[in-house]
């Protein structure tokens, strides 16, 4: 896998690029360490969305979503194939492909 | 896109599918908004960790992921190339495509 390269990335790919990257590491750290982190970098996402930069508000966005592939990938979850269950085939309230449930429905 | 046939996903489509499901919703709800609906989800997780089913488990990522896509999208910023930029070229922290940062250190 080259995702530098083609500049696309499967939600598969990046938890496998982050396994290859950190799985030594997070399994020393195990679950309840690993959400520590991704609380941190959670906290540093509503910084950035306070005062960031475009360009340190997309590097949080970032981090978040490469500790939850992280705890995905200790916890044993297949991020593609949950969100594709849930979101692929429409809105998880509604059914719908564009959502009609109420704004104070949760989706 | 029909990420429901091939059961693949690309980060970029993942934006998108939430993009057109919820982009009306988004809007009204704001970042603020959006941003406590995410940290509910991420509640959810936590708990899920604890205690939930692996179905239960993987729904709740697939909530988290979908969120975060969400407020991507409020943001305006591309998840995709965010996550190419930072780790797609190897760690951040040491450059390695598998990492030898120490356990302590960030990554």
């Amino acid at each position: 896998m080259s995702p530098q390269d083609d500049q696309t990335l499967t939600i598969s790919g990046l938890q496998e690029l982050i396994r290859v990257m950190y799985s030594s590491k997070d399994e020393k750290r195990g679950i309840d360490g690993t959400f520590m982190w991704l609380m941190e970098e959670v906290g540093e996402l509503a910084a950035a969305l306070r005062e960031g930069t475009p360009h340190e508000l997309a590097m949080e966005f970032a981090d978040v979503l490469a500790w939850l592939a992280t705890i995905a990938n200790v916890a044993g979850v297949d991020l593609q194939q949950a969100v594709l269950e849930k979101y692929g085939r429409g809105c998880p309230g509604c059914g719908g492909m564009v959502c009609v449930c109420g704004l104070d429905e949760k989706p």
